[in-house]
């Protein structure tokens, strides 16, 4: 069977109860529980909603998790051995997420609705033309282990997705089972009760299902954050169908820091105490954690991180697995003729849980060991581990950080007035935010945010998982020509009967009239 | 090697003298040429040019082509054998995209200038964040043989590409490789003219240097219009790359038309009419032209497009290949027991040409027939041959739109006041443009035009080479955090000095200050 027939038989799609989902939410049997949720999903009407009601119903999902912040917080805590405050923060920063989607539907303009009137003088003559941006379809969504709700069932991918107008299927992540259930049964309780279809979002489990998923010939798109190499694989998945999709993954990342001379000589120490807050925030578990510093030789500067550290908690990581990585991941480094070991936290146990606990580790190599082996030295280390890296001048380091490859952010660390053109460009060229005199952790839920990089921090180019323009990679564009007003989208109607920002004939309008 | 390490030496790229390019656009050893071609284009600096240079240099183009105009089409008509009226036409196009492209440039929207303030009392707090798109990189253009200005050395591709920032590479089509020489000179000269750097144009030839363009680390992005099957072959390369980029393929299309009873018994003539002009505009070689048409039995549709198509020219095709193909593809229809014969013109020998002149063909199915063997009827057959679909009813037609696949338009023609609802549905699932009583070949150059569609129409479901969204194509985005004021890209400068649209705080601001 064909796609395309595929896509036809789920428009005539099976009774609901030829295709029950119950009510559990979760699904384990890859082969048969992709089928339906899919199916059920493309079936959904999701695509024919308006961006009122989709508004309404991210609202309604911020609600109830907000609502459940106690619950949902305790199990998140004994899955993930994130702390209690951190685990609030993120419900709250997931509740923000999935709202700033509602603003982002409301306010409309991502519609890109686009009117030309006719003209008869033109070659070739132009027709009546109206473009806008309509759903792409089903997405399938792969939740992350180190966001276990902000980047998870309920998180940007999804918010993003269904904001769209697109259902969503996620594939939840096992470092979270129980609360990935949790999530998606009140998540999609919120949605019945707010008049949204159920089988907008349904959840699936295993790497069967996973694998399924991105092969569905009714999956239009896949929202992924995680490590290189398995979504390097998914990736594949999808560019080798049939019928290709695209893939948004945000893979890995080194996050790049330069502190420069000036920086050093003014504020060593409170550079390293910046430092060491934020490459051990959480265990080390950001995908912006900064693994790479490039620090002036001779400046101090491992001394005063040293001390910033020494306060260093160890910390439970996520899972075994993550946790047995991050010690070969040290390990290995410290082992190297070119490494010198710089600081290890004590790995303190802790009895109350029966995971590996990790300390934080920084160790140092010289700026031509980093380019001689910088395949080595740009393999993510998940977890409280950075690499220093010694410059002697200007000129070894733009060497070094020549060899950089994409990374989600790079980070300048300079004295006031320094002029840092030079570094701004070399950074420019692989991160796909550039901070300044500040960490990349902790990023800003914001219109003007962008999460992305150059391949491997982002699999495609245009759009990331957060900030506004994350709606658009659900979007696919469709031009009107001579069409009966009957049929078109309300946004696209003459009068701009719903006020929202449009181009008319090449002039952009951003206030409805 | 690895390619950042590639990036890193090409920016600090040999002396010029030792990369020579000569004066000669176009180079043919592909190993060597493909190399130096797109190891100047890296680092030409046409990413560093402003927004005013490019449109500067767009407009030097278009003046460059149109003032060679009857050079040209003498050359392009001997290449090609398309008449002068139309080659004609398709420079004045031609110039017309490139100074369209021009005014996406200045007008400044395009790179989604996007400002928020800091606001410490959000979760996260919020830094100063500005985010813009920038230039991708190198661009690899393959040129079509179909519009050799359009879709060729200086067609939508390269133009959109040059208005973004990127240096371009294109590899030459063998349908017309003095014209695509010719053109590739006077853009040079044109671009050296208004200030360009010369690299930032380049010329290949040949298969294995489209090969090693796709290829090539420092090539960020291909743009490629042509059949399914080599664009499939192009866009598994550059999917299977160590780091994947995007290709932004238009692939095949059959641009389904749909004839509804009412407008057939209202104007059976005039449909015939038009549909006869649209499937054999110049030899039917247009991705646009449509190539199956929906019509309801018994209307006596097929003996007014018979009678249509008596005066109907045989026309030489664009080349011995594809005459050969059109040949083959019609007799394999007319063979088939589920396929009756309709028409066929009379094939006129053109003594001035040696290549094969084609006549127009039309055979017709069934709706019945049509779903059966749906995977024959959706190849595409380049060239003036159409195939009819007879439909008995509203379900019989639903059933056999239900089986199309991805295609550049749709089109419906109707009687006034007819409700089309469902059958746009059915198109619009499918089809990137939806046209309403009126044909899809001619496609306007416009803010709102679209020219994709669902795979294979588009490859990447975003934008398309034709109308103002194509530029977005060689962009990638960047976000500022507490940057400098120094170091910002003038778009994203504080008071807006550039005065072009932007999203400052949330909300869009449209005109300058």
């Amino acid at each position: 069977m064909t796609e395309t027939n595929m896509a036809a038989e789920a428009a005539r799609v099976a009774p609901r109860d030829e295709l029950r989902h119950d009510d559990d939410p979760i699904v384990t049997d890859a082969a048969t529980d992709v089928e339906v949720a899919v199916r059920l999903a493309a079936a959904s009407g999701v695509d024919r909603s308006s961006r009122a009601d989709r508004a309404r119903w991210l609202t309604a999902l911020a609600d109830a998790i907000e609502a459940h912040r106690d619950e949902l917080v305790e199990l998140a805590g004994e899955e993930t051995h994130l702390g209690a405050a951190r685990l609030s923060g993120e419900v709250t920063r997931t509740a923000t997420q999935l709202r700033f989607f509602a603003g982002v539907a409301l306010e409309g303009s991502y519609v890109e609705a686009t009117l030309d009137a006719p003209d008869a003088s033109l070659t070739p003559p132009r027709a009546d033309l109206r473009r806008i941006l309509r759903p792409i379809g089903v997405v399938a969504v792969f939740a992350a282990s180190n966001f276990p709700f902000a980047f998870s069932v309920l998180g940007n991918d999804t918010a993003s997705a269904l904001a769209a107008g697109c259902a969503v299927v996620v594939k939840a992540h096992p470092g979270h089972p129980r609360l990935s259930r949790r999530v998606a049964e009140l998540g999609r309780a919120a949605l019945a009760g707010a008049g949204a279809p159920a089988s907008a979002l349904a959840l699936v489990d295993g790497f069967d299902a996973g694998t399924a998923l991105v092969r569905h010939p009714l999956v239009s798109a896949v929202g992924f954050t995680g490590s290189t190499r398995g979504g390097r694989a998914l990736f594949d998945l999808a560019a080798a169908r049939p019928a290709p999709i695209p893939f948004y993954g945000e893979l890995g990342s080194i996050n790049p820091v330069v502190v420069t001379s000036a920086a050093a000589a003014a504020d060593a120490a409170g550079i390293a105490s910046g430092l060491a807050g934020s490459f051990t925030r959480d265990g080390g578990q950001y995908c912006t954690k900064p693994g790479l510093v490039f620090v002036p030789e001779g400046a101090g500067f491992e001394r005063e991180l040293a001390t910033a550290l020494t306060e260093a908690p160890s910390q439970a990581l996520l899972t075994d697995g993550i946790a047995a990585a991050h010690d070969t991941g040290s390990a290995a480094l410290v082992a190297r003729d070119d490494v010198e070991f710089v600081f290890a936290g004590e790995r303190i146990a802790d009895a109350s849980t029966p995971v590996i606990a990790a300390a934080p580790v920084v160790v140092a190599t010289s700026a031509e060991a980093f380019v001689a082996a910088h395949e080595v030295f740009l393999e993510e280390c998940f977890g409280p581990l950075t690499v220093l890296v010694r410059y002697a001048d200007a000129a070894s380091l733009a060497a070094a950080l020549a060899v950089l490859e994409g990374s989600l952010t790079g980070t300048i660390q300079h004295a006031p007035g320094e002029d840092v053109a030079e570094l701004t460009v070399a950074l420019e060229r692989v991160a796909g935010r550039v901070v300044f005199n500040g960490w990349p952790t902790g990023v800003a839920i914001a219109w003007a945010q962008h999460h992305g990089g150059s391949w491997p921090a982002s699999t495609a180019s245009v759009h990331s998982s957060v900030g506004a323009t994350a709606i658009r990679r659900w979007l696919a564009p469709i031009a009107y020509q001579d069409a009966p007003a009957s049929v078109l989208p309300p946004e696209l109607a003459d009068g701009n009967p719903l006020g929202i920002p449009r181009r008319e004939d090449g002039v952009l309008i951003s206030a409805p009239h």
